[in-house]
């Protein structure tokens, strides 16, 4: 089977369709590239693709996005309610099938010193990319955002990790890395108390003492008047759906609060469902490839 | 997506290795098919063959394996435990992906036709194939096996539904059918308490009563001193493997035993056990599409 990687590029623009074609076309425009899906937000002016490949064409889509990001979109010009420093905002690459997370590492950081070398965008390595503990955390990176970084990157501890100690005039500096599939997440609560979907947010949430892999908050759903758990699953090989969903069940019971549903949003991978179908059935010795779709 | 079918023959031939190659051959000689798995059982003389691919090539492989199996097995001198009736002894066609049900009965009708007036072996259409209720059920069909079937084969309501009322004088007669995929599942009890997996097993067996789609038996597996119900789970569209699992888990609770863990042997469609994570984190509206792997 052939090597899989994902890649979902962020790009400053939620506007200007003809721009975000154009950039959907040069990645498209490389044979072996596949692209998945995208998302634009008008008020973030910001867009979301998502695309799947072998490592080297899906190296070579995200070098051309970049590049057609860079002659479309002025940082200068830019507003929007999301924070971003580049045309092209963040790059990660995340292993879909027969590669490891060192390989992505090693793609991120062969398209930063690409990016760097042939159109003078400097680049930051974040998460499992990133050259330093401090530098994992794309919000560390992004403070101050564009207009702040301009002067910022000068110092010393921001300096990129290729590139100068200065911005591109009109792109701005670009994020690029690799890390774990990320799944979105949502558990539905039998209540419209959002304090109670607050409350159990904050037991599963990395930042409160939680999984580290794990971001959470409560939230009232006003359409459905309903309280919900929204998730972003980070490493579901660290911590799974189920383990998730149970605990958020039984913290609602403490409230005499039922569970009525979960969602996922968007695409997840096959074996994070494989995962929880593996701990209900209590299977002994399941592997992936008794699954009869990875024969194709 | 491109339409793909699972097709798992069965040969009358499990101790002459150069003669499985030769039949594997004729299968992996088709472009676009990919051989799966295959195992041969000795003391049952017997091959069963799992290949995927597109409809018409499939049919194809299956043709050339059906004649390359005539060529080689002479059912006059083939002895063995399991009950058969020809070289070339069942062949379904199972639905995997984009395709119908009723597209896989259209592929073993015109196989069998085929068969029928290139080769000369009558066939019988068994399973979703069949032509009259009587004739679904394979074992119906094979009764008297090959020996019997000589004769028998002239009686008026045995007549071969391609083919005249003879059997051929040495690849005897084939079933050709369409069914839904079949998973071997076991579900492992935390006692050695042969006769508690024999109740259960009949609690959730079509033939006592139980659910049609499920076969099951209760035995004892010797090396773990362990009783199990061993399960052959015949449509998981239709009773899935969460159901199953709880029943049986449920059944043993009344006797104060555990169920300690299950295993599927082999071969699974991934639906199979995305259905159970969709049960047991009660997901609300997810659709296959959002695995990131049919993408591909």
């Amino acid at each position: 089977m052939a090597k899989i990687v994902q890649c979902v590029p962020n790009f400053s623009e939620g506007r200007r369709q003809e721009v975000i074609d154009q950039i959907l076309g040069a990645i498209t425009s490389v044979e072996g590239v596949k692209l998945v899906d995208y998302s634009s937000d008008a008020s973030h002016n910001r867009s979301v693709v998502t695309f799947l490949g072998e490592p080297q064409p899906a190296k070579q889509a995200a070098f051309k996005a970049i590049e057609k990001a860079k002659e479309l979109i002025n940082m200068d010009e830019h507003k929007g309610e999301h924070p971003r420093m580049g045309a092209t905002d963040v790059v990660p690459f995340i292993p879909i099938r027969e590669i490891t997370m060192e390989e992505c590492v090693e793609l991120a950081r062969e398209l930063g010193q690409e990016v760097w070398e042939k159109l003078q965008i400097p680049v930051y390595l974040y998460e499992k990319a990133a050259c330093a503990p401090e530098r994992q955390n794309l919000s560390n990176l992004r403070k101050g955002q564009y207009e702040g970084l301009k002067t910022a990157v000068a110092e010393p501890e921001r300096m990129p990790d290729f590139g100068e100690a200065k911005l591109h005039p009109t792109a701005g500096i670009t994020a690029i890395g690799a890390r774990p599939p990320l799944i979105a997440y949502n558990i539905n609560l039998g209540t419209n108390n959002v304090e109670i979907a607050k409350r159990i947010a904050n037991v599963i949430r990395g930042s409160k003492g939680g999984f580290p892999a794990v971001k959470a908050l409560g939230i009232k759903i006003e359409e459905r008047d309903m309280a919900q758990v929204t998730i972003n699953m980070c490493n579901f090989k660290e911590v799974s759906l189920f383990r998730v969903f149970e605990i958020v069940k039984n913290e609602a019971e403490r409230y005499g609060v039922n569970v009525i549903g979960s969602e996922i949003v968007g695409l997840t991978p096959m074996e994070a469902l494989i995962d929880v179908a593996d701990h209900y059935l209590r299977l002994e010795n399941f592997k992936m490839d008794q699954i009869l779709e990875t024969k194709l």
